[in-house]
């Protein structure tokens, strides 16, 4: 039988702590929710929608008596936030955060966290192109994966109960060590995201083609890009700054195979091309037969009668 | 009232002609609808699915008496369509087409066609990413854009004629010049396919990061890459080579951005990065006031309750 904890601090009030507010609710958990932001305009926000049972002024006061602490905020602020908690925290309670970037968060948070808690770094793959407290919803976890990073000395039964915790969420939970966490969220997420942003720019910037018309013509590819590249800045922001080594790897890969590419245009080696994108459908099967994609065209976006 | 076309010849029967058939039949059109495919395999997929009235083995027969002839096939085969059916057209029939580029199928095919008829390239701006005549679907182009490239001497009446057809089928219409065109396609939709291809190829061949990771863990950006990436591999072919010019100087202003933020990441230029991830957002919103996209959160995919 599931275990709940009995009081559970979220440090950020974003798309993913009201998220797994709602999800939590939705689960039926017992658990007190009390939560904190940055803003009061934020904290006023969720007192409103009323995902938390208490909303309060500081992490300090959110972690009182807490036996699970989430911290999410955007990595960049992490450590700032563990400097406050640190102190205020209770023994034998599990800290935890949402951040994309594992190895940065994992040196900017431990040092300020006493002994007598556990420290159990995750990530949740999951989120939309929205944010703020509105854009959560109990769904968003649902056969999405979360990883966790433990480390030689995590408690097995902290672990057990955190693992369990993010299944009630509607997770599915998986173990990984911080630097390959890393290096698998440059190719599945940090580079496209970059890529994204950058082509979305070069469309906002050319003079040639006014804005409308990459607007009204947006439907034959760009718009796809656009989705991941209104992501909230402050996060993506953080990320880049701190998964630098590994993001800055792939980008170079990519850039290496574009050139290869152009080059194949330019002189006109259509078997190559040909090649190249006969064997990239492949991955998108397996995407959808893993369940992380809706088969249906387009996204659903189009409904077949 | 609008004056439906006699008999519509459809050169091809893949996404695109499946779909004006079963949008031609949507809208209540008199038509008769005649379609061929190159090989026999498609035929015979399009005489089970039944959205033609009749299938005929060759280009040629399919054009006898039409006075409507839609070339849909990729951009590299339109010059042989072209020449096989020059011979066959009716004086003062319409030929169009549905091609991704357009001064290069002007080149390719307006010397193969009589002076008797009238040659009025166009491209509707809508697709999937799955391909063949069973992929086609009435709904396919509503609300879409259909972009047609009139030149000095082409006859009004003709032009008049194929506007009410295409919008007929759900599109919304407008003339372009052809160079102008494949500039704005460029940006729109050929070099963010590229760049889709490619970021797709990289994950795909990463020695330390394994498929099953790169699938499993795709929901964090990565999917949205696929689903273009996964498009039809020798109609992108014959793209890439026939709109050579236009997007390889999109993809050269790509690159330069792209340097521009990879040295941002790699100095630890914050602000830089979180002004450019802002600016980007308001296309987004851009895109979905023009009714191109749809703002539910991952395009629909999760359901908020």
């Amino acid at each position: 039988m599931r275990e709940d904890y009995k009081r559970v601090a979220l440090i950020g009030l974003g798309l993913i702590a009201s998220s797994m507010a709602h999800a939590m609710r939705r689960a039926g958990m017992k658990s007190e929710i009390v939560g904190t932001a940055r803003t009061e305009k934020t904290r006023e926000e969720a007192r409103q929608i009323g995902f938390c049972h208490r909303v309060v002024e500081t992490a300090a006061e959110a972690v009182q008596g807490a036996d699970l602490v989430v911290l999410a905020v955007p990595v960049g602020a992490m450590g700032q936030v563990a400097r406050e908690i640190g102190p205020e925290l209770a023994p034998g309670a599990t800290v935890t955060d949402v951040g994309s970037v594992k190895r940065h968060v994992i040196r900017a948070v431990k040092p300020h966290l006493p002994d007598t808690v556990h420290f159990i770094p995750g990530h949740p793959l999951a989120g939309t192109e929205h944010s703020g407290p509105a854009a959560g919803f109990a769904e968003l976890f649902d056969n999405r994966w979360c990883l966790l990073v433990p480390d030689e000395e995590t408690d097995a039964e902290a672990l057990a109960r955190l693992t369990a915790y993010w299944q009630a969420l509607g997770s599915n939970v998986e173990t990984m060590d911080a630097d390959h966490h890393d290096l698998v969220l440059a190719v599945t997420s940090h580079a496209p995201h970059l890529i994204a942003y950058t082509m979305v720019g070069v469309a906002d910037d050319l003079e040639r083609v006014t804005d409308s018309e990459v607007i009204k013509f947006s439907a034959a590819g760009f718009r796809d890009f656009t989705r991941i590249a209104a992501s909230d800045p402050t996060m993506w922001r953080d990320v880049f700054l701190t998964n630098k080594d590994a993001t800055l790897e792939i980008l170079g890969r990519f850039t290496e195979e574009l050139f290869a590419l152009q080059r194949a245009i330019r002189t006109g080696d259509g078997e190559m091309l040909f090649d190249y994108f006969t064997r990239t459908r492949a991955i998108r099967r397996g995407i959808i037969e893993a369940g992380q994609d809706t088969p249906a065209p387009d996204f659903g976006r189009i409904r077949k009668t």
